[in-house]
């Protein structure tokens, strides 16, 4: 059993000056835009690998732009390998935290764990600790998200993940190759995964409480729709003869609303990307693709929403005349996180009287793609108000040093538990 | 009187090839992608430049881009000028014949011109022939639509004009300069102004008649609305606590089809362009731009879908809680051409045995503009089953050679009877 794990004050000072650093790459007047295998992305993932080699990490990176930063515990089995990661991408004008803060504290947790082990305080299982930075989590360059976790994961294969365009047609291989991160190693297997992230909802912020235990994430499906309507001028073309793949789409987004608005507690919906064309103000829209998701911890209500909505498809392609099908379908399970590393965690933070609190995630994180090939745990520190995606996102650098000593006993607690070792390839599907 | 005047086959094959060359300046498929100031759309009109150069036309081009081929008859009032002209920007997928055609047929219609003019079959009272190229006819690129002729006609400051900017915020004023035609030159007053086009309905074909003349154009209500929403995360932010500008979005363009559904043939509307913030599928769009049509014969009938979609703006607002405003706002009144040309022309078709229907036009034309400063004919020829702004744009050669002599009627009538000059600056509001 680990001992409580002191987080000296030159920790914390690391922490929220590298975290200060990367809020420059892509900085766009409070927020960031740092799309996946952008040049602000390049920025940061330079300033990373820069970090690595200071700090006596070997910096690998895989086919489809994953870094890790790893790190030889000088005890322990080397074969045993403890991830700590998240993303350095953001939304196009998305928050400082939401990705980046987790591998910030990944990056200073390897030097916690590193200081203790070789002072003798931490009896390390595992002997390789690894940073990981996953490609594209945000999905908002290239879809789906979760990239570069989904890969590692081996839920998609890399060159299906390499082909895929982003909304100029350049393709991920493409971005990749061109920011100089589309590599060739093959990184340890992990044998647990730990994540920091924020909270992304006002639960704990509400609770008082400085950090959440992640026991599961909603389920998903999501849908690319494509409207094929005619090109016609909008002026003289009469009414009963156009085929407006725009309005079709209108008409869509707001019966996708309206299946989640009767249980919007436990149904979540949103369709937030559309791509128009030639969307030119005087030619009726021949083209329009659709981005359509729903959320829910019920995959029977999940079911019965894509259901609904299918036959929404097809009673708008009769109303409006357009062709309208579905190119591509996502179905996301629900996931548990595993739930002995949870108990673990939970044991670690009241020994040391750290109050914590039980959630679910609604948002994907890379922690699920994780979850589906080695025991993995997601901790939530407090965002403000619940608001993400968004410049206005925040947490404290108060919530950020508490969620860190909160980070730093569980990880010290799941390190140092005898665990049995994956097989490389057994859960790689 | 003028005598009814042959055109040469030597003048139809020149048409023919002359029209056959534009084609291939942004060429796509079997469409034309020329958005105005575009490289394509410099390249159709330095080939246009070259064009007058070498057949005697003496080249202008104004500040807003416009461009004049200036011809001198060698008799009648040299102060008096003849505008005859159309535009050669093109839709993001046009078709071939748009606009392009009546250049065309101006730069034929000016050699035939002067040919019968010197060879004394006509004696013009006009002793000036100006081909002209209005900028940005179509507003797919910078709106609003009939930019140039706009600004030629006095109804748009061309300050204005300049600092509109493209999707990409480029100014017309730097994508002008970019392409060299961001001119200085002060082009001859219009003493009349004639247009061919294609006719954009399908009422020529049907009724087998080679020529439309336009009696007036239907009214337009233009509207720019901005929606302001709130970023957030799609997935975990509460459906209630959500302020989805797309969503609202959707509903104004259903709920702008429906204002024109119970009288749509005399009630037209169309949604064509949407730009979307961030656009990206995991974050609630925070702003969206939409481009609102209503088009009209009927006045009231305009002002009546404007009360009613201003309700839907409010009653949207307070649905969706975001912020719903106007920007911009259009008002194109009803137009009515000069009858006393009209029946020039028509009595000077009947003299040739040339078949011709009255025709009204629902799309805007360049002609529309120059009506409100000097007597306009607008002329339409057949467009196949009615499709444009679309690469199925279509209009035989026969017809354009048939469309060509009735034009050649035209003008010849038109250009051999006494008119009053108009004062520069008079009709110049």
């Amino acid at each position: 059993m680990a001992k409580s794990l002191a987080v000296a004050a030159t920790h914390h000072a690391a922490l929220l000056e590298l975290l200060d650093q990367f809020g420059a790459f892509g900085a766009s007047g409070a927020g960031i835009n740092r799309l996946a295998a952008s040049h602000a992305d390049q920025q940061a993932r330079d300033h990373l690998c820069n970090w690595f080699e200071r700090h006596g990490f070997v910096t690998l990176i895989d086919a489809v732009g994953n870094v890790f930063g790893v790190l030889k515990l000088g005890r322990g089995d080397e074969g045993r390998s403890f991830f700590c990661g998240s993303h350095l991408d953001s939304q196009p004008n998305g928050g400082r935290f939401d990705g980046t803060l987790g591998v910030v504290c990944a990056c200073i947790a390897g030097l916690v764990i590193r200081d203790h082990v070789l002072q003798g305080r931490v009896e390390p299982e595992f002997g390789t600790f690894v940073v990981a930075n996953w490609t594209g989590e945000e999905g908002a360059r290239f879809q789906p998200s979760l990239l570069g976790s989904r890969v590692f994961a081996g839920s998609m294969p890399v060159e299906d993940a390499l082909n895929i365009k982003d909304g100029q047609s350049e393709s991920l291989c493409a971005a990749l190759t061109e920011i100089g991160y589309h590599g060739s190693a093959t990184p340890p297997d992990p044998d647990h995964y730990l994540e920091l992230h924020i909270e992304q909802g006002a639960k704990l912020e509400e609770a008082g409480v400085p950090i959440g235990i992640v026991s599961s994430c909603w389920g998903a499906r999501k849908l690319r729709v494509i409207i094929a309507g005619q090109p016609d001028h909008t002026g003289p073309t009469p009414m009963p003869e156009r085929r407006d793949a725009l309005l079709a789409a209108a008409e869509l987004i707001v019966r996708t609303h309206e299946i989640s608005k009767l249980s919007a507690s436990t149904l979540h919906s949103s369709v937030a990307r559309i791509e128009v064309s030639p969307n030119s103000p005087n030619t009726v829209a021949d083209n329009v693709e659709l981005w359509i998701e729903f959320r829910s911890a019920d995959t029977q209500a999940l079911d019965e929403a894509v259901s609904q909505i299918q036959q929404c498809l097809d009673e708008t392609a009769v109303a409006t005349k357009c062709g309208i099908s579905i190119r591509e379908r996502e179905t996301r399970d629900v996931v548990i996180f595993d739930e002995a590393a949870s108990f673990v965690v939970a044991e670690a933070l009241d020994r040391s009287g750290i109050p914590h609190l039980g959630l679910e995630t609604i948002a994907g994180h890379d922690a699920v793609q994780l979850q589906s090939i080695c025991p993995s745990t997601l901790l939530f520190v407090p965002s403000h108000e619940g608001v993400s995606h968004s410049p206005d996102e925040y947490t404290s650098e108060a919530d950020i040093r508490a969620g860190f000593d909160a980070m730093m006993q569980s990880v010290g607690a799941l390190i140092s538990r005898p665990v049995a070792k994956v097989q490389p390839g057994a859960t790689h599907v």
